[in-house]
């Protein structure tokens, strides 16, 4: 059985016994604070590869906000906030570039070849788009959310990222990558490398109301950067049920059980463990704060500290930005030449 | 009533008396070699603007012919041929900007944002993406062709254009382009100038098949490349009727006009004016041959010659593209600027 506290990424042997040849591009739009569903879910398994020595570039895909007004009027905060997010996980500058994709020119013209390879019949069958219409209740999205499985092709060719860490929901998106960086190859001579999933099993971490995802949208999420009383608030409200004995059920008890697994990737135990040792929903409450205090107090104490330097994130983005700009124009280049188009 | 022979350009005032504040962009996708349908509709016209002190850019839109695999196979030599037109038309690489779209990242970049404006509801009523699903009969277009629409926005928006020659057809694209424009300054602050259309009345000059509109894919065209023989022999083959009466009556006599109109355009005389003179099918054709290669006579003469020097044209292109990226550049600083993206 897969442990679920101490989930491990399935790292592939050629990735751990070479991991200088591996590349890894990761990133998140960039839509506000991230949050321990993310670091659970995501960030901690980045920071691990990148300490492998696997070479990692992180997008923060700020072209992917723009239809949200109340992010787009304050994108450069939201970036920043959520570079110091990484940094305070333990992305490191000196081993991951982290860029901003609107800064790097060369990487979003790639989305004018890619968007020649793919079809309309082929955005249209694109899960995300499906849900965006359905979820925003029209007939019609922007035509940024419509082409944004050919430029997120884009922010991953760019770097021939060899690894992509992907949930299930992603596989579609990252295999339209596959799709374009194998018919691109076929049609102009072998440009790109053709990446491969990383499937990572993230365990499934519900908000404070103990029903639905973790996610700052729904306000039911525990920010990274929150502070210990506000984290003992937000569990205090959590949601949990009448019975006083505790034990794991994530079906019949999605609450209690969550806050089990919660405490259990806090400490490395299995929630069923943790339970045996919880005398009541008190207990449990105020043993879940603990645990999320002592295991965040380092990432919050790091995340102070940054936040106190504002020019050095702004230095770390820029010198990001120019790494990336350096790789991309270099693609495109090679892409050019490929193609055949004037210098 | 307008002349149709000597149609000129309605300058508007504005530009009239002060040219040097009027730019303007025009273009073409890089299809092959023009002809003398597109000289005396378009070309000709750009180089009276640039020759009456209009500030000029010209697009080679190399990346709106990905999906023709004929022309992708070879773009590099079909963006040679086309200069070479450029330049022995009259237009000047002192005073107009020839650049290829795929040169300039800014430029394409600014695609991302322009398409976070337009909905896909709006770009599924562009009339061009309708008539290519007709034309190649199929359910779907690249997603290439279907933001076909805020790609030529950008290539519009990004050197600040402020006037368009446009024919009716193309009234519907840079309408939204204009919506493009204005919805960016008013959600971001003013960047781009709201260009405005410059409607050029072009004869409509049919093929020497008398029956369609000159077009290369239709084999009917006479390419402004044509040696004096070639173009005998197109007009020898032009479809005509068995009245040996010459009138000038499009509607029911289409070869006959078409030969009519194409004399008087290289002589500067109305068709009806130049039918009069003439005694009957062979001396019609003997006219228009002699008109037509002493029109472009000059135009061919310079045309070969800078074809024997290919590297000069490879360094006017270099000097455009140069040129282009420099104002993309400083449009991109600006769009960033406003849109509050990390430098």
């Amino acid at each position: 059985m897969t442990t679920i506290a101490t989930n491990q990424l399935t790292v592939p042997d050629e990735i751990r016994s070479r991991p200088g040849t591996a590349r890894m591009l990761t990133g998140d739009r960039p839509t506000g604070k991230l949050h321990i569903g993310h670091y659970f879910g995501s960030l901690r398994n980045r920071v691990r590869l990148q300490n492998q020595g696997v070479d990692s570039l992180v997008v923060i895909a700020d072209y992917q906000v723009l239809t949200d007004r109340d992010i787009a009027a304050d994108l450069s905060g939201h970036i920043h906030e959520i570079v110091l997010d990484y940094l305070a996980a333990g992305i490191s500058p000196q081993r991951s570039t982290i860029f901003t994709h609107s800064a790097v020119p060369a990487l979003n013209q790639l989305l004018l070849p890619f968007l020649s390879l793919v079809s309309t019949a082929e955005l249209d069958r694109n899960p995300t788009v499906k849900e965006e219409i359905a979820a925003a209740r029209r007939a019609s999205v922007s035509g940024l959310i419509y082409t944004y499985p050919a430029h997120q092709a884009a922010d991953i060719l760019f770097c021939d990222a060899t690894v992509v860490p992907v949930g299930d929901d992603q596989l579609p998106h990252l295999e339209l990558t596959r799709t374009i960086a194998r018919r691109f190859n076929d049609r102009y001579g072998k440009v790109f490398t053709v990446p491969k999933p990383l499937l990572s099993p993230a365990p499934r971490l519900l908000g404070v109301d103990g029903r639905t995802k973790m996610s700052k949208s729904r306000g039911n999420a525990i920010a990274l950067s929150a502070t210990a009383d506000e984290t003992a608030r937000l569990i205090k409200s959590a949601v949990t049920d009448a019975d006083r004995h505790i034990n794991y059920d994530p079906a019949n008890r999605p609450g209690v059980s969550n806050l089990l697994l919660l405490i259990g990737l806090c400490t490395g135990q299995e929630p069923e463990q943790v339970a045996e040792s919880l005398s009541g929903a008190a207990d449990l409450k105020r043993t879940c704060t603990e645990a999320v205090n002592e295991f965040f107090a380092p990432l919050r104490r790091r995340r102070r500290e940054l936040a106190a330097d504002p020019a050095q994130v702004g230095r770390i983005i820029t010198e990001g930005n120019t790494r990336a700009r350096t790789i991309a124009d270099d693609t495109l280049d090679r892409v050019r030449r490929a193609m055949g188009t004037f210098a």
